[in-house]
């Protein structure tokens, strides 16, 4: 195996070879830095990356190895942290100056359990302004002229550039979908509840959920296993219980074909005339195992749910950085907490109380089929740097907490990625994964 | 045993009396019938209470028992009901004009527990307009010229003049522990979580928190053992888990003496001379194992975090009721819902953040003592039937989900009953109990 390409091997794969001793994980860490020495320049995927500190963590995770200590399923492989989520050892910054050479004394809990698992923690990607529109420093690694997405931009761009397997990010509307389906890699999004938010930046608990990057659905569930879990810091997470084996069950073959519920959502007419193409070949590939469902009328009101919700738990969450540096803030990012600060609590309270009804409405979908097809986002990354591109596509399914997925199986004209989203069931999440494997087969054999 | 005083008989006695065949269901709901033709012209405990119906199921409780069916704890016990807890075979009228003639399809999920353990559903007791302040029609039953508290009066009052052995009520503020030390009888709200509100007129997600009432401490640990448990419609209860064993533990003697932290709280100069001097009493019987604790500062703020949380969950809890029916409700209500709709979700939302820490700090306090003393109301029931009295000394437990227990174990010169309430920490409510009956028993024995 060659050393300048271990920077592309799946995370599965690393953990394999690093298993096997067919490699090291200071010899993986390197390739990847090489990678990053090579295309960091472009694409600007990093906000934090101590190369030193990346290398010191793989020679100690190499050397317990060689002392026989029990190894987790990610042992040696290094991972990149969107950087809201925080480090012990590396700043986390939240992407705006307010926070500059912020230092948390702990790890969040779920970087507590990658580095658990073995995981190197290369370093921390460019998020949006607090998670939210005004954009970072990354571009589009297969186009710098074009945005990655955000807010989870980094993330995305360095798991598409080859700079690392795996990166952690979160989403409060389509921060892991949309960048994801821009960049061209696996995103996913679990249940609501099950990867702990603990130390991590919040800008909403009713929406905020963090996900997974990665260049494989089977690396998908490789993380996304060692991710997930109560955490009685984060009391929306689900309380204990036997771990699901996401990588055993993604793995399968679906005991019957899956049945899948294209849905073009209200905001059809938003995609781009390509969009909607692309689509019909798809469904038209997938034949009678696709069926058109119309969503219920309330569906288009949920974006205005959603936006009520986010913009009024947003004001809370970010009260301090309001009241002190609202003059540092972006003009989009003031706009949002001005208007969250209006809303009155009734406002509030009645559009939480619609998410249990919509919720209850989908679950009704699922008796039909295993999952929804529909666009990531209305078409490929747009030009410039100045917008991260629309997350519509993903409001929905983030606001009733729902499972999504972006496949980055199809592609524009101009030669950027396009993203098919699959969504599931709520806790259904590892038969998303494997109707998504199921599904990218369908289309890769076609 | 004769049949006209089967009506003070305790809930624990009745059933075992019941089990062993000394006396049948239907002789004793004769016996609770025969004093409420007795007391309640004046007392006026009722919403609803049709006879025939309760005799009609102690008779087939009693058919059950005669062919040997398997009997649940409460077997042939008859319970009276707030009248804002849904029974699906009498009215549920929430103390307003606005839900007259209300018939629920279902039990609550606390009736279905308390049926399924065999008990008699007596009737409906009355509650003050939707559970908040204008009273009902219920009078003290030591001296009707007096409020039996709220909201919860026609419970308090019925156990109180022995025309039942317990009863169901509710508590978003102090409408457990006010009435039952306003008549005199043992109160006990549990933590919150523990028995589900699926079926209850909601106010406050947050606050609403179910109690039982009834004349000893044993009776209050036999009925919540059967109220408590995990509700997938009420996800604010708790997982899944082994019943807790309330009446074994309530029935132990505690291994060590407890100790007790004597609090008066920051409103203490609201309550009247006598009550001082009746606690001053209580602490000095009890020596060495009580020692006086100042909460911190912020215990005085958490009567507007309450007011806030409370005001504003009624606006949203009672929209319906104030957009169809304002001119029909109450100007105290229609004050509350009118404060409710201005608060923002800014503010909600604040006041919602400070109760873990207040209980966090709480809990510290009990690392040190076993359980806080505190008065359950200013002092005895206030003459006349305008109010029903203030609920300021349960506030703070309220809002901190604690469980409270009232012991009705002092007289005020009036001869009325002047309540001491006992509040522990969070789900360790058999241990609450056990403490009680300890104090109970110092104070009998001083």
């Amino acid at each position: 195996m060659q050393v300048t390409q271990l920077n592309w091997l799946s995370a599965s794969d690393a953990a394999r070879a690093l298993r096997d001793g067919a490699i090291s994980s200071e010899q993986l860490v390197e390739a990847c830095l090489a990678r990053v020495r090579q295309v960091d320049a472009n694409v600007q995927a990093w906000a934090f990356l101590d190369p030193e500190h990346a290398l010191a963590q793989a020679r100690a995770l190499d050397e317990r190895r060689k002392e026989g200590a029990p190894q987790g399923a990610l042992h040696g492989v290094p991972v990149g942290v969107k950087d809201i989520i925080d480090t012990h050892d590396m700043p986390t910054e939240d992407g705006t100056v307010l926070h500059a050479g912020r230092m948390p004394a702990d790890d969040a809990t779920v970087v507590s359990r990658l580095r658990a698992a073995g995981a190197v923690i290369m370093g921390k990607t460019v998020t949006t302004e607090l998670a939210t529109y005004a954009p970072g420093k990354t571009r589009n690694p297969h186009d710098a002229g074009h945005t990655p997405g955000g807010s989870s931009s980094g993330s995305a761009a360095a798991v598409a550039a080859g700079m690392i397997p795996a990166a952690l990010g979160s989403q409060t509307n389509g921060s892991v979908i949309r960048p994801a389906a821009y960049c061209g890699v696996y995103g996913f999004k679990p249940t609501h509840g099950l990867i702990s938010r603990h130390g991590v930046l919040r800008l909403s608990r009713t929406l905020d959920q963090l996900g997974v990057f990665a260049r494989s659905i089977e690396d998908l569930a490789l993380v996304c296993e060692q991710a997930v879990g109560y955490d009685e810091h984060d009391t929306d997470t689900f309380p204990p219980r036997a771990r699901t084996p996401f990588s055993e069950i993604a793995s399968q073959e679906p005991p019957l074909p899956p049945r899948i519920a294209f849905v073009k959502t209200p905001i059809w007419d938003e995609t781009e005339p390509e969009t909607r193409e692309a689509f019909e070949e798809l469904t038209g590939q997938l034949g009678d195992r696709v069926q058109e469902f119309t969503l219920p009328e309330n569906a288009r009101e949920a974006l205005d749910w959603h936006r009520t919700i986010m913009e009024a738990e947003m004001a809370a969450g970010l009260v301090a950085e309001y009241e002190k540096g609202a003059d540092k803030l972006s003009e989009s990012l003031r706009g949002q907490l001005e208007r969250g600060r209006r809303i009155t609590a009734l406002e509030y309270q009645i559009a939480l109380a619609r998410i249990p009804q919509l919720i209850a409405g989908m679950s009704r979908l699922f008796d039909g089929f295993d999952a929804i097809l529909t666009p990531a986002a209305a078409g490929t990354a747009p030009h410039g740097l100045q917008s991260t591109g629309s997350p519509a596509f993903c409001t929905l399914w983030t606001l009733c907490g729902m499972p999504a997925l972006n496949l980055p199986l199809m592609q524009g004209s101009n030669g950027l990625p396009l993203g098919a989203q699959l969504v599931g069931a709520r806790h259904d999440d590892a038969r998303l994964l494997r109707t998504a494997r199921w599904l990218a087969a369908q289309i890769e054999a076609d």
